[in-house]
């Protein structure tokens, strides 16, 4: 199935009275920082604190009558988790969330808080899968993929098309976003081509969890090894559907270091006076890491999420 | 000097401009968790991070062009210290600041960032007064007190004016801040009676700095010994002058423990997702201590600032 425009606007169609449409805030002091006129897409202002209830919520609306009442099936630790099982409550249906047993207590609250019914599993991908394929057969609940899946990609999409509606009033120059699976990846790239077509959207990806940008450069899905990074919601690799989304649509991946990335966290912390995760900041790393290609531009940056423990923080 | 509606309405004329109509923020979480529905004036997204920034401009702007060519002194370690330092630049004049010589340099960093001079005193209301008169007699330079000031507080009452600027969207029934010194608190009072008369005005504090409450009861001003809270803010006295307003114009006093304090910045921070220093969520802790008072009522929240040190965080 390709995606289309009009997919994109049902989409938004379909959400939008249940998310919020999100502020786009801009600091004086983050642009002279960094020499751009940036705008931030505060989705750590979003339902669960993260972009990926858009997703989660056009996913489980998506599903007929009868299937919404079987209930859906995910697998996350993060924020996808808490999406789905807020879109599941929403819909009057039931949530089976898959989460590994060394889960934080702050995010496996959560999810309990929405009340989702949570299935621990080993820490890997197959007690992961196995754990999910039982929980299918038993249930008859529907699987939601955080991002590999058309729904969800297209329930992302809405978050830049949130942005253009307001164009031209801000005209980008250029829209980038953090990459971990490419669900928000994709969806920008899809949302830019049909309502934006002249802004080039860049992604930023910590260095440490590179697999999107050794993907696109070879030109060929190559699969995260050992992720190891700050930035909690980018350990994922690409799927076969958003890398070839991807390496057709996005301008260039910027990397960055672990160093680089709690240096934008406590940036954007200190000078806007917003939460963010760290996952959120690589994209504003990526820009003042190359200051000469976004200077004096008009440039969005999704800021993903807010959910951080307080209680362990990087600075 | 009596401080009229039209001085109020002059005040944001005067420096709208220059300050940001920053933002009223809502939080489903927070109305279900305090069973209130609660409007935060959140001025921790002003310029310097806080209120304090109307009051020092609106107090530096109404000098004449050859007195500001003097320039300004005051003692501070907080956010007035910025605020008269960029109120200062913006008007082309010099700002001198007094500060203890044990100020973190977090805060004195900033203030030199906004091009003021600044002058060290020991930690003592003696050495800080001498330090500001030797400041003035060498310079000419005008003094701008934090609060006890009537300018200072005709720009702190256009904060909740700016509420009341768009009743009756929100038509509130009770309105909070925090009280150290007393300028946002005799602002809002004063912005309250003229703007929105049926809103009553209910005043927040620290038990461990409790000056106004003590104040209030006993209908007498009694200065604060030994505050120890983690709300620096709040840790003044009031003057005489803002001591009759508040004892005039507040609805009541609430106090609350560094606990209730606690709890209730984590949650701004947590649900919000927004930044907030201690002294702002003092009225949040006022209102979650008793909430049968608040329950479906209309309450707007001022919440002041957001400096604050991320390397010292009290949770």
């Amino acid at each position: 199935m390709e995606i289309t425009k009009q997919s994109i606007i049902n989409a938004q169609r379909r959400i939008k009275n249940l998310i919020h449409n999100t502020p786009i805030l801009s600091s004086e002091s983050m642009n002279k920082i960094s020499g751009a006129n940036i705008f931030f897409k505060c989705e750590n202002f979003q339902k669960i604190g993260a972009f990926k209830m858009r997703g989660a919520l056009n996913a489980v609306m998506l599903h007929s009558t009868k299937e919404i009442k079987k209930g859906f099936v995910t697998h996350s630790s993060g924020n996808h988790a808490q999406a789905v099982a807020l879109s599941s409550k929403i819909m009057k249906s039931k949530a089976y969330i898959v989460m590994p047993n060394n889960a934080p207590k702050i995010k496996i609250d959560a999810v309990k808080g929405y009340g989702a019914e949570i299935t621990f599993c080993a820490n890997n991908e197959n007690s992961r899968k196995e754990s999910c394929e039982k929980l299918i057969k038993k249930t008859g609940a529907n699987f939601i993929h955080p991002y590999d899946n058309d729904s969800v990609i297209v329930g992302q999409a809405t978050c830049s098309k949130e942005i253009y509606d307001i164009y031209p009033k801000i005209n980008l120059d250029y829209i980038l976003c953090p990459v971990g699976g490419g669900g928000l990846a994709s969806g920008t790239i899809l949302s830019t081509k049909f309502f934006s077509p002249k802004t080039k959207v860049i992604l930023a990806e910590p260095k440490n969890a590179s697999d999107a940008y050794r993907s696109f450069v070879e030109k060929k899905l190559i699969p995260v090894k050992d992720p190891k990074t700050i930035a909690d919601g980018l350990m994922t690799s690409l799927s076969e559907k958003t890398f070839n989304i991807i390496v057709k649509g996005a301008e260039k991946i910027i990397t960055v270091s672990e160093d680089e990335i709690i240096f934008a966290m406590k940036l954007i912390w200190e000078r806007m006076k917003i939460i963010c995760e760290p996952s959120c900041a690589v994209p504003l790393a990526a820009v003042l890491k190359t200051k000469e290609v976004f200077k004096n531009k008009n440039v969005g940056i999704i800021l993903t999420g807010g959910n951080v423990d307080l209680k362990n923080l990087p600075f």
